[in-house]
């Protein structure tokens, strides 16, 4: 995984900074440093101390945890330092505190600090110490919060993820698209790191990408699709060939016939209308950007009386021209139940038109997905009809979804 | 409120950076920038687009929500401005894009969008735009994702403090704790600045009051009245009087005293025997460091038979010296009864001792607050009693709450 880079270089030794600007000494609760100060006062504040930190119960309901935030523990003790404008800022807020106590924080760093940890992304249990931090007391306590808040939630995305992993079993795709109902951009950030250190494949989230080398992955939304008129709106319709060998002067009117052909088909005749034309306009301007990687979302109109089939004149028309498509996404309705029937469909086409493989074409599923509904979809949908899974994190049951649309 | 200062200043017209540094035109799914590139190439990239903000049912089964977060918006558009740094990195994710569309990328910025919205901190309803965003339509699709990243989470935050305030009524402290158990750092610096929003009074969260200004309160954990062993672990036993007339040169016995008298007043024989003596020793040790604002947490041993007596040896040996106590803290049990059983004790050392107002000393109830447990506590306990509410967020049911002990 590739070292974070948001905070720059770290003085602690080498150590960088946490990943998050935000995570400074003066991210903890005014307790600590209210107990600090009695510490100090009744000249207790250098008493060495052993704090265990471990956890009381599972979570989901689950019988195991898997340990996340070490890392992030660590960079910030490597580099806990109060700055002077904090120290400044603490006067304030603690007015009857005397001034030696504002030298001895100026003055403390974690140097006498000693961390004992188990490996972050062990399997961990309740009751059982995840870290064991040993030091003076009044620094150790001012360690407790920033710990908490960087272990607790790391602990929970990534045991969540691995239970994500477990039930969608080895073969699928996990790909975690959380970050605008996350709480925050910390929490997305944070989210996509401990989801892929939980055994998801990618993450949607550009930053995290940058910041932790992840796979990121993302295609097009329904804005995209409702965005289009029609085919006019295509501009330049030339498509050159994944060799470079020859050219398609007009790729639009190539996509066209390849609809029509689908239309009269066989066994495909009857199964649909007239298709939503400013989809297939999406669909093209779509795959003349990404001829290598043609994923269309189906669904913003009619699945399969206009998202199938006009993926699939599109997917022909590329592959007239030597480029593979990528699969579809389903994103509403009955996914069992459309995931099955697309399959039907690509079948079809397969045999229709002799084009081998198109049967097994990738289809990825989005859209609130959970455990259940993931083991759900995996019972419903025969292991041939291959379903990839796209997960959507929704962490707050009643969460309000705004979407720009 | 104060203007942050976390992420220095901005350089758009002097409107600062967003709070986060980690807020940045990278935070968002990376299918808004392959949109964006086929916007780009089907030459649409400069139509004009306008985009509604909204959301489709009111969270935490309410009638209502409180519009959180835009003046985060309004930061990172008037900042927005990727980087060099940030289009190499674009350039290696989208490896198959033209040259021409990331120099446009780099060329953009927000000038020619406008967001016209509601007020921050309005209550709002589903399906009426909260913003409206109109710009060129590649521009406008880049900012989805980061607005509703900063508007989900501030008005789900700002809807839940504003509904807590509602049911625990307006005399009520209400003070938020969650930065543990929030996702993440800034999701806990965001929940504070938007509790406070919705009506809160204070938080625990230090860096969220040096940023927004918010007052910021605290005193001691478990964990410090633990690490005391007994009275003779206060060494400097000498406090001033209030108004540093005179001084009293071993508090602690000014305290055994009390402890003694308040054992054998009248109405109050026999209700405790001997208190826990290392929780003496913490909450003498406590006030001679915060003479001026003594609040105890009493729940450590036995709330009855220990904490409460302890409090109030410690708070007439500060009436001694002319401080005021500020009332205590109860965190776990049945909080009601407790509460009710508190409000007898301090009324009785009321006329036991003569000392007026003692009865109406503050009781602050904390540990899984929401509003059906603070509604049963105000229809259990009189107004009278007076119960201060001291709220935790939990906002995962099932977490496993890590704690340093």
């Amino acid at each position: 995984m590739a070292a974070a880079a948001a905070n720059g270089a770290g003085g602690g030794g080498g150590v960088p900074r946490p990943t998050n600007p935000m995570v400074t000494p003066l991210l903890t609760d005014l307790y600590q440093f209210t107990m600090a100060y009695a510490y100090w006062k009744a000249g207790k504040h250098l008493d060495r101390a052993v704090f265990d930190l471990y956890f009381r119960k599972n979570p989901f309901g689950g019988e195991f945890t898997i340990f996340g935030g070490l890392e992030e523990c660590i960079r910030f003790i490597a580099n806990f330092k109060l700055t002077d404008t904090e120290i400044i800022f603490l006067r304030s807020a603690m007015p009857t505190c005397e001034d030696g106590f504002f030298e001895y924080l100026s003055s403390i760093d974690c140097s006498d600090v000693a961390v004992y940890a188990i490996p972050e992304g062990s399997v961990v249990f309740p009751k059982v110490p995840l870290m064991i931090i040993e030091g003076p007391v009044a620094v150790i306590q001012l360690l407790e919060t920033p710990f908490l808040s960087l272990v607790n939630y790391a602990s929970l995305v990534t045991t969540n993820a691995a239970r994500h992993r477990l039930v969608a079993g080895k073969p699928k795709n996990l790909l975690e698209f959380g970050l605008r109902r996350a709480q925050g951009p910390d929490g997305g950030i944070s989210a996509s790191r401990y989801c892929y250190m939980g055994g998801f494949d990618a993450t949607s989230n550009v930053a995290a990408g940058r910041l932790f080398g992840i796979p990121i992955r993302g295609t097009h939304s329904h804005a995209f699709v409702s965005s289009f008129m029609g085919l006019d709106d295509i501009i330049d319709r030339t498509l050159a060939s994944s060799d470079g060998s020859n050219k398609c002067e007009d790729f639009v009117s190539l996509v066209q016939n390849w609809l029509a052909r689908i239309k009269d088909a066989g066994s495909l005749r009857g199964t649909f209308r007239e298709t939503n034309l400013s989809e297939l306009a999406a669909f093209t301007s779509y795959a003349l950007a990404f001829p290598n990687s043609f994923l269309a979302l189906v669904d913003t109109y009619d699945v399969m009386r206009s998202g199938v089939p006009n993926f699939c004149a599109v997917a022909l028309a590329l592959n007239d021209m030597g480029y593979k498509a990528a699969g579809i996404r389903l994103d509403s309705g009955d996914l069992a139940y459309l995931s099955v029937e697309t399959r039907k469909f690509f079948r079809a086409i397969e045999e229709e038109f002799g084009f081998i493989g198109f049967g097994k074409m990738n289809i990825t599923a989005s859209n609130d997905l959970n455990e259940e509904t993931i083991d759900a979809l995996n019972k419903q949908v025969s292991v041939s009809a291959k379903l990839y899974d796209f997960i959507h994190f929704l962490w707050l049951n009643e969460a309000p979804v705004g979407e720009l649309q």
